[in-house]
């Protein structure tokens, strides 16, 4: 059977151009002589819908549309991603589906059975489960129709749950042919790598090619990175769609396989997972310039070829925007990373506005010594610069904390943490350095010292960030462990031989800083467990351990 | 039998301080002469414990005090709300359960059958449902025990679902003496009239008393307003606990019962709610004293009183933050405000920084005129001033907008969204009059002049509100049936005689400025969708219709 995999990048609600998308791809896929068009999951609204699921008119454009896809598949039978509405209304009011469209009509839909409800998967709160795997025949050929998650809990990948059923199990003695899954599987570090293997264990074990679609894209904080895949009834994979890019992939599964060699470079798909994310983040708004500060750190210079690789050097703005703490070596790395990169810059000195607040709080600050609060002024000052430059010139804000700094609270709310786009909130210390040699592999973009001086925040004389936090080497140590694996004190302490002091320390940062997350901007997750999307902790809460 | 109610005040994840109150409360009601202490779900983890269930190290201690509270149940039963491990691990590895406890044993469990999973609810996240309804023989009474949504099915009450079992039909042929029901029902405008019909109709169905303990406390944005309740067999409500106070309620239900007359005052009880949201959000934390801006309006100046009523006037600070458009009619409001309240103000103008604003930008800014941008710089040098004050002095800054302003985006990020705690982020202008005219019921604490004066930011000559929006009614009358009853633009004009145009508008900025809210402090929710909590939508989406 020849199955034509249109991995897509749906912008989500935009149903009229999902649509067009769908049916062009339904196109391409009838001119290439396909049997099947296979699309991922959700595709005609874009995953995920989140709380559009729950407006009526919603759905009944959802059901337009899919009957004008539904059209334009005569000769050809096109399998697409879409919510439907649960006609026994028990006990959500909708499923999860795949529309089995062909000649022009709607053939029968499949439910997902499986519906992730952890992290930052909220399918039960929309969904309501599918009944039971079923083979359906296309052309003759006996295919089993899977969305996402169906396929997971057989290779014992899923967590925080352990479904009852298992629908690669189920189909067992089903004797299909060929498996298919729709999927809108969000990027993080492994992902691809652990995907692969849950596709290549179900094909295995039902000893049955298995063709999976997945989304491509970004929807706010989730990025979507593709790599579609074709695995035989070995387990092996045959073929993969590009990352992180749309693309298309045209599979016979009756000519003979030969295993594809992948070789990953994790740190080269964590920056094409960030572009992207970037990117959509401005393209499905229709913005197209960003502006950023740049303070000679290695944070806002990874952030600034970012955006630069994503917008387009002309649509990038850097701001320097010194104090009296500002070291002039900060101020020529900026100028040579700007240089560099052929980005322009604009510099504002945050003088003016920093001693005309320190003149009017004198009265109120009268016999209290300087502290953390002067510092705030500096960052809040910065940060009401590049706002006022947004407002009046429309550029987009990028936010350029990371991962470390976000769950330490070392950063200042409405100060540094202003701006539309937390580009790498959800990248820790460790894997910044890693993007910076990544971005200088070839030529030097990123200037060494800004490589590899000290990192501070130069808000008061010869401030390092070591004065008053842990290293970052630990930080993004206890990070992992407490975020990602839920371990105590004790048992990181004990795993990585640190002291249960510096390991309480740093979880008890972890949660005093949760009211400042809650008014960060929303950032791109290429985690496991990022902090702005999928982590939901009570600001107000006692147990800190 | 008799039923000692405790109406507790848990915080979240205090296991041990949560863990004293019960035990105190189980002494209380032996000293009563109590059979039975019923207690509030999930009351020793607080409700609700979001993903500090997750962790395998908070169910440990959990298991752990719950033996404890045991300990103490020498001649005497308590049930007790708690999440439990699910010793099958399928499908999620919790159950939401009240412990039965006796002589100083755990009885068992009940677990919890219907899982809210909708608007602020996301209990299939962390919860397997329990299998189903049992009567429990307590010093042998025939007693059924519920949790909160088991008994909701049968009122038909529930939004977004339909259950596909009804605990109170299941329990139609058990022959129960007694109906228990652990709740943590949050506060919304007419939630506690609807919580009465729901365990009035329960109680009438089986022909049986109905006992309903109710959390009570705020924890981040969830308000429980308490109001335990007792229905007799007929359904009528018998007796009630006190609203938004830890109440203790003894119940005889073999004693003759009379209906009691309910006349709820939804304005006293929205100011009530208010007031222990802003309480318990400084409590719980250890904080003691709230600042923010008097502008002479009416959405600061009733922030201020309810701030008043919950913290003193002594721990209240007012900043005045005159500009060049500030009329001195608002700095005699506010100051009349401050002074009919009792509490410290502080002034300080905003022209310098504001000066030096214009003035290091004048080259960026050359050729644009004023916009929007200007105003916005005001807005953040006054959050920025209140943020100073809170850093140096401790104050915890309190966000004054309402929930029209911040439905249509009609607020200032970094700017007046500065704050800890948006206090009535999901009040209506509508409302907002209607807080003012109670809080002046006996006396005027607030000038009449705040609350006849038309709204206006002050940012500009001569601005105000109705320059950019529409008016407040309409605003308000669009947002219920858009936020709570899902209409469409269509529908909201059709049963307001709006023209579609000025509906569509409405619905255009609300969806605009989901970036606004994403980023605004934790506001509490007094309504049925708030914005800030419960309501999910993308920022990046394109159906806004």
């Amino acid at each position: 059977m020849k199955v034509f995999v249109a991995q897509l990048n749906p912008t989500i609600g935009d149903l009229p151009g999902n649509r067009d998308k769908i049916i062009e791809a339904i196109h391409q896929g009838r001119l290439q002589k396909a049997e099947v068009v296979l699309f991922s999951e959700l595709v005609l609204t874009g995953y995920p819908p989140e709380d559009l699921l729950l407006l009526p008119h919603f759905m009944d454009e959802v059901e337009k549309e899919l009957h004008e896809i539904a059209k334009n598949t005569v000769g050809i039978i096109a399998i697409v991603g879409t919510p439907r509405r649960n006609p026994d209304q028990k006990e959500k009011f909708l499923f999860n589906s795949a529309a089995v469209l062909k000649n022009g009509a709607l053939v029968g839909y499949y439910d997902k059975m499986l519906l992730p409800t952890y992290d930052v998967f909220d399918e039960h709160r929309y969904f309501e489960p599918g009944v039971g795997a079923k083979i359906w025949n296309l052309n003759g050929v006996r295919v089993a129709i899977t969305i996402c998650e169906d396929i997971w809990q057989h290779s014992d990948l899923v967590n925080w749950t352990i479904y009852r059923s298992d629908p690669i199990a189920d189909l067992e003695t089903m004797r299909a042919d060929l498996i298919l899954n729709l999927s809108a599987s969000p990027y993080s570090l492994d992902k691809a790598d652990r995907r692969v293997e849950v596709a290549s264990k179900a094909a295995e074990t039902l000893m049955t090619p298995l063709i999976l679609c997945n989304q491509v894209g970004s929807n706010d904080s989730l990025i979507f990175d593709g790599y579609s895949a074709f695995c035989d009834a070995n387990g092996d994979l045959i073929a993969s769609a590009k990352g992180f890019k749309e693309d298309f992939l045209l599979i016979d599964t009756d000519t003979e396989t030969k295993p594809m060699e992948v070789r990953r470079d994790h740190i080269a798909d964590l920056y094409s997972a960030l572009v992207l994310g970037l990117q959509d983040y401005f393209q499905k708004q229709g913005f197209q310039k960003a502006c950023l500060g740049l303070s000679g750190g290695i944070d806002s210079a990874v952030v600034a070829c970012l955006a630069v690789e994503a917008l387009g050097k002309e649509h990038v703005l850097g701001v320097l925007m010194p104090s009296r703490y500002s070291s002039p070596e900060s101020r020529t790395d900026a100028l040579e990373l700007a240089q560099n990169l052929g980005i322009e810059t604009e510099e504002i000195s945050i003088e003016q506005p920093f001693d005309s607040y320190l003149k009017i709080l004198s009265e109120q600050f009268y016999g209290h010594p300087p502290d953390v609060t002067e510092e705030n002024i500096q960052a809040r000052i910065r940060g009401m610069l590049l706002m006022a430059i947004s407002n009046k010139k429309g550029y987009l804000v990028l936010s350029t904390g990371n991962k470390s700094e976000l769950g330490m609270g070392y950063s200042t709310l409405y100060g540094d943490l202003c701006g539309g786009l937390a580009v790498i909130s959800d990248v820790t210390k460790t894997w910044v350095y890693a993007l910076a040699s990544y971005i200088n592999r070839e030529k030097t973009i990123i200037p060494l010292s800004t490589i590899q001086k000290p990192p501070s925040a130069e808000l008061r004389p010869n401030q390092k960030d070591s004065d008053t936090l842990p290293d970052y080497a630990i930080i993004d140590t206890v990070l992992v462990d407490y975020l990602e694996e839920h371990l105590s004190v004790a048992e990181i302490a004990a795993r990585n031989g640190y002291s249960e002091e510096l390991v309480a320390d740093i979880i008890g940062r972890i949660h005093r800083a949760e009211y400042k997350r809650r008014q960060a901007p929303p950032g791109l997750r290429v985690s496991e467990k990022a902090f702005t999307v999928g982590r939901r902790f009570p600001i107000v809460q006692k147990f800190i351990r």
